[in-house]
């Protein structure tokens, strides 16, 4: 059996579901896989839980402590007020870190340093937190090349989506000539409300936010800067580039009227927020717009908070894959999903 | 750098695609994958080409002497009349064998032979035929577990459309619950022009068989026994079972009237043959049939000869793929992808 020894860096949404996970299929993943995950700690704002035990910390303990509302620095017998994750992945006690804090895209926050310590420490990193891979993809993926870590980013790039799975593992050996992706559920929902009761940008987005579909500051999402942030690691990992930020050329929805949708439904398009990746000759383009899509095309049909990706390749043809939940579930199921594939051998 | 030997079994229309592709790309895997395919030994109904030289057959000289209408015993210094792709597997030289023998169903053929005697020699198997894996799946799967052996059968299950991938890699962690496909692009053919041209099912099966689409005996597909093989290997492969045949529930299309498509697109349904498993307590459901799906189904859209699987999860929600070249080339893209994925260390 393959025992992997996991730091946990965040206690949110998405960290807690990921323990949830841990405590309720930990026997399912032996028997199917082979593979015993423990956590040796987890790590929070105020403080970590912490242990040298081989067995790890109580996941089962741990979780339902947390979802009663109380903070791990004061999970009984492991807590330690203002012991950080970064002093935890220093210890060095760990194969993997599992980097669940709020993405920052100012300049990474603490997982910019948990990510880099973890390097240093030749831990792999699985990550649901965009902001390292989105603001220092190069130097992050020059320096785990060089300690032979593995960067997993499933859940970073649309969670249970598999955009990179099926760009990397599904296309492996093709050229893939392009992807184009309707990559953020909330801009979608807004454009699929607008074309189906024609309603103004403005109101669906007040209706998508009553439904918790949109924040109250909707600029991430329908600024196309999420989009963007997905388009980008994307084109890094699956055509193996080392762009940034500024390379994306990125357009939201706010500009889309109800009269651009209406054009586009007169010659039997409709309009969605489209992430492309595009080669041309050995340059890339990557960008962000609306664009009205012919309803043959197969990103037309994903309506609602859905989200897709289109391959097209040499010798596959094109493939598209769509779907998968978009909650902080699907986000931790898609770093399990990372560490199964990342450390179960073939 | 890893050099792995291969053996092909059949230098038909798929075996030559994927010599060309070996061909065209070798210095591409090598530079992308760290990945050397050798071609020790390929052979065909009347015999073999066969080295015994660490370099392998020079791939790029062989096919084209194949694609000159050559026979693969004839091939100067290298062929051999009357040398079998088993005797070449009993040797033992090799560390793979790709099996793209003309599938057969009522026995298993030659290819029965090559993959039991691979097994034999702990050789992984890559296969394009589904022959050895309908029929024999159960005893097949004991030996290779035994031996330590990979069955690597995307090819033989939709072919570049990655059914297998999906469910084993990118849903990995999560509890499958079903699967729903479209799996065979004749009958999703003729179905698409009954829908859209109102034709009866013999003048769209005819207008298939004109344009290549459908065989002249068109039965094998028609009949629903194709999309029964490819259901049989997803259920065995993606749910962890060993069924066979006798479980999985036929119909096909033959009945189907456009009197049923009519009364179907009147409560705004689409009638696609869905190849289906369920899980139903401890128990799996296998079933084709012809069904009139919504509207809002993933697989509703998929149309004309495109092919396509949904999965449902429990952590993922549903994930539905969709697309891939139907063509030697993609079978040929879909086991080199199968090598490279079962070679390369992650």
């Amino acid at each position: 059996m393959k025992t992997v020894k996991i730091i946990l860096c965040g206690c949110g949404g998405v960290g807690k579901e990921f323990l949830q996970l841990l405590a309720d299929r930990g026997e399912e993943l032996v028997a199917k896989y082979d593979l015993q995950l423990i956590v040796m700690g987890a790590a929070d704002l105020k403080g970590a839980a912490l242990t040298n035990s081989d067995e790890g910390l109580p996941v089962a303990e741990l979780v339902t402590y947390l979802k009663d509302g109380n903070e791990v620095q004061n999970f009984p017998t492991f807590g330690k007020e203002g012991l950080t994750g970064a002093e935890i992945i220093a210890q060095g006690n760990a194969d993997v870190i599992v980097e669940a804090t709020p993405t920052d895209l100012k300049d990474g926050g603490v997982a910019k340093t948990h990510v880099f310590g973890a390097i240093e420490q030749s831990m792999d990193i699985v990550s649901a937190n965009k902001g390292p891979f989105v603001l220092f993809y190069e130097e992050l993926f020059k320096r785990a090349k060089a300690k032979g870590v593995g960067l997993h980013i499933s859940a970073a790039t649309a969670a249970a989506l598999p955009t990179l799975d099926v760009g990397l593992i599904c296309l492996a050996g093709t050229r893939v000539l392009s992807a184009e992706g309707i990559l953020n559920g909330t801009t979608n929902y807004i454009l699929t409300q607008m074309y189906v009761n024609g309603t103004a940008y403005d109101v669906a987005l007040k209706e998508a936010q009553k439904l918790g579909i949109a924040e109250t500051d909707p600029s991430y999402d329908v600024e196309g800067k999420d989009s963007a942030n997905k388009t980008l690691l994307i084109a890094n990992r699956v055509f193996g580039q080392t762009l940034s930020l500024s390379d994306v050329s990125v357009q939201g929805i706010t500009e889309v009227t109800p009269e651009d949708i209406e054009e586009a439904r007169k010659s039997d398009k409709i309009i969605k927020l489209i992430s492309e990746v595009k080669v041309e000759g050995d340059s890339f383009k990557l960008s962000v717009s609306p664009k009205a899509l012919d309803k043959t095309h197969p990103l037309a049909s994903v309506n609602g908070s859905e989200k897709a990706i289109s391959y097209d390749t040499d010798t596959m043809g094109g493939i598209t894959v769509m779907g998968g939940k978009s909650s902080p579930v699907g986000a931790a199921a898609a770093m399990l999903k990372d560490l199964i594939n990342a450390f179960v051998s073939k």
